[in-house]
């Protein structure tokens, strides 16, 4: 069942570790299987280089275990929460990445100062409020959930071209059209996160990249007219051939 | 003799290299048997690379080398106060990992910043106040044991719940129910340090984290409601067999 | 066609993660062949663990694809702006190295603070000035390379005695004699900027170095009368053989 | 000739890429053999995964060449000025560490703040004053020595209980009884410069640590009462053999 689906999921844990994303087991992806509404989701608190194909937990969107021997992860009904509001996300990525992390403890957005930033969050990556004493303790996890979903749609944010936000006192959790690209997106606010502190404490006052550099790098890797990869070029070869 | 607990201790001190937590030979872990009253130390100044089973000394409560034909740490006097004063602790383990020693060396506590604090840490963690003259030059390594538990007595810190200190001046030391739990609190410790630091640089006014969001981390990790983890599963496996 | 070149281009390209300079494909590497007038770089998005000389694009310098089936990188059109305006340089490389991003993300010159800077850049390492709205949308990749030109020129730099800019907002390029003299002044910039936040942060007021500390170290590695490294030795194996 | 001394410069050099003290080959290990009164120092510029004994340059103590083809590092002058003045050293060694190097650039001494620096360093790490125009331009590398002699001397250091020194605008230079050993405290003043930095950050008004917690980390370490290590045990095996 699902086992192509598994099998990214699994593979974008993996790179958690490799991107120094995560001590111990702090982090957890998963991939939503649109079609058939399952979820697979990192088992809770099983280390990366002992996690296997058969240990991921599969649920189906109220968080019922569908298949797995193994609890999924605490953060599993954040997740779910997040696929039920935006259906056009296809994985999901928690993490305590430090310098996302940092940016989530100090209750701070992350300013876009920079075309790498541009490349990948179109605009600068919201923070949630804190969650209320209720909130945490009838549905902390739900609650979590809810919260980003609040910010995201108080602010008119678009999931897609804002693909991550800083939960306050929490930490960062990330999203793309799959798990792997929910991890690369998480990769890039560990490192967009690193380089606002620094260009901060370089320059205080330091204004935003101008509308127009922010909308030039984000549009030529995203949308119809992008041009940054191959995508040209894999048409220019079926073309040619 | 003890030969378990010296495997689960050499296997201690080899995570404080590959967790970055030491620079040469600057780290040290022992671990207790409750039952003999016996210790297991490393010995001092040994490289990890080249440390063996049969080099681990073990000494009494009063510092007696039982086994062991090499020095024991220059910290064991640090050590065996904490155990003696702490019933409830089966591993410590002290190192100069280096943003909990940057820490340790502004005689400044760690504030409950997130939720990766409250995970492992409830509350703030303690800095000692200095050793006097007299107590360094009396017993040295005996008094920093004891400052330590003056700390942890005057503030009504429980020891398992808040597995770690500060010592001003100098450095972290952290405790667990074993070893191998000793260090995994002094790489959370490090971690914690490295992140509240930044925060305070994002944001110098930050505040701690609510008491109750402290009480849903620490508690969904620890203590008889726990959730985080395979316990239930491993219930559950137990039970479907 | 220009095997050797595209080596060079290659193996400078795979430089930069070994150098830690690159996330991802977040860097490219060109060479220029003066006497064909053709240029060697990277193609658009590949990863470096998959890169193959028989991915490298040739261009001519008006950006004409003369070899490779795949997209040049996005950035080709700044490589060949430099290229045309500065025949002294014969490597050109981008990356969005995290320290040496910060200052162009700040807005602000890398001042020469010491020996490690003056080795390599002789002087303080320039910042362009933002790019307006409409050459952003008209040619925001020619433009990069027109505003790294209008800087050099107007400051009278001399292209190889400071081989690297910031682009504000942005991030660094660097060039040199070949692909790997680009690289190796990439990694310069790095190192350089990284030291100089830390020195500004332990002395705000911090002076430049003297200038005939750094006409002393820019000249010992560099013109005709360097000392450093081994130009003097091989002269002798030759005389003494 | 001088085969052991060679071998032990050889792995010092190799030590600081391991160490991470390097970038490319900013940095240079002598030794010295105080009978014979002759120096075996790196070759300038040869990368250290290059490196192999017979490419080590023998010379006198007035920088005459006695063995090797390959021109000696850039910095011998320096060496040899160092060796000269201080009859009790046997090692030296110049990086361009990065955290030591910013405190270099920022003309600042490194405050003993912790007992990581009083086990090595027995007071703060001295600051040179900047070289003048006509010691730069006469002969740089020499007076870059003597202007290290003047400071150690003006302040009244003893070589071997303060290794290590901050040239002003440039880099540390530190030295030990051999090269193994200057190395060693190269790797501690890198470590202790990163943590002063931090501590700072923490708390800008710390004070030192006291002088007789300074005295006791120092003297457990050095001297002849240190019990630091294994000394006794060796002795003890000794004896009970």
């Amino acid at each position: 069942m699902l086992e192509k689906l598994k099998q990214e999921v699994l593979e974008a844990n993996l790179m958690l570790p490799q991107h120094n994303l995560v001590t111990f087991t702090w982090g957890n992806v998963s991939g939503i299987d649109r079609e058939s509404k399952l979820v697979v989701i990192k088992p809770s608190g099983v280390p990366y280089d002992k996690l296997k194909v058969e240990d991921l937990v599969v649920t189906d969107l109220d968080g019922n275990i569908v298949e797995g021997d193994l609890n999924p992860s605490s953060d599993t009904a954040t997740h779910l929460a997040l696929y039920r509001a935006f259906p056009e996300i296809g994985g999901i990525v928690h993490t305590h990445s430090p310098w996302a992390t940092s940016w989530a403890q100090a209750g701070r957005r992350i300013p876009a100062l920079g075309t790498t930033h541009a490349d990948y969050f179109y605009g600068e990556v919201p923070c949630t409020r804190k969650l209320t004493e209720d909130e945490v303790n009838r549905a902390y996890e739900l609650e979590t959930g809810n919260v980003i979903i609040e910010t995201v749609r108080n602010e008119g944010i678009d999931p897609k071209a804002l693909p991550g936000i800083l939960v306050t006192g929490h930490a960062p959790f990330c999203w793309g059209k799959d798990a792997d690209n929910a991890v690369h997106n998480a990769v890039v606010l560990e490192e967009v996160a690193k380089m606002a502190l620094h260009t901060l404490q370089l320059n205080p006052g330091v204004e935003w990249i101008d509308q127009y550099l922010l909308d030039k790098h984000y549009l030529r890797k995203h949308g119809a007219n992008a041009y940054y990869g191959q995508n040209k070029a894999e048409t220019k070869q079926e073309t040619s051939n």
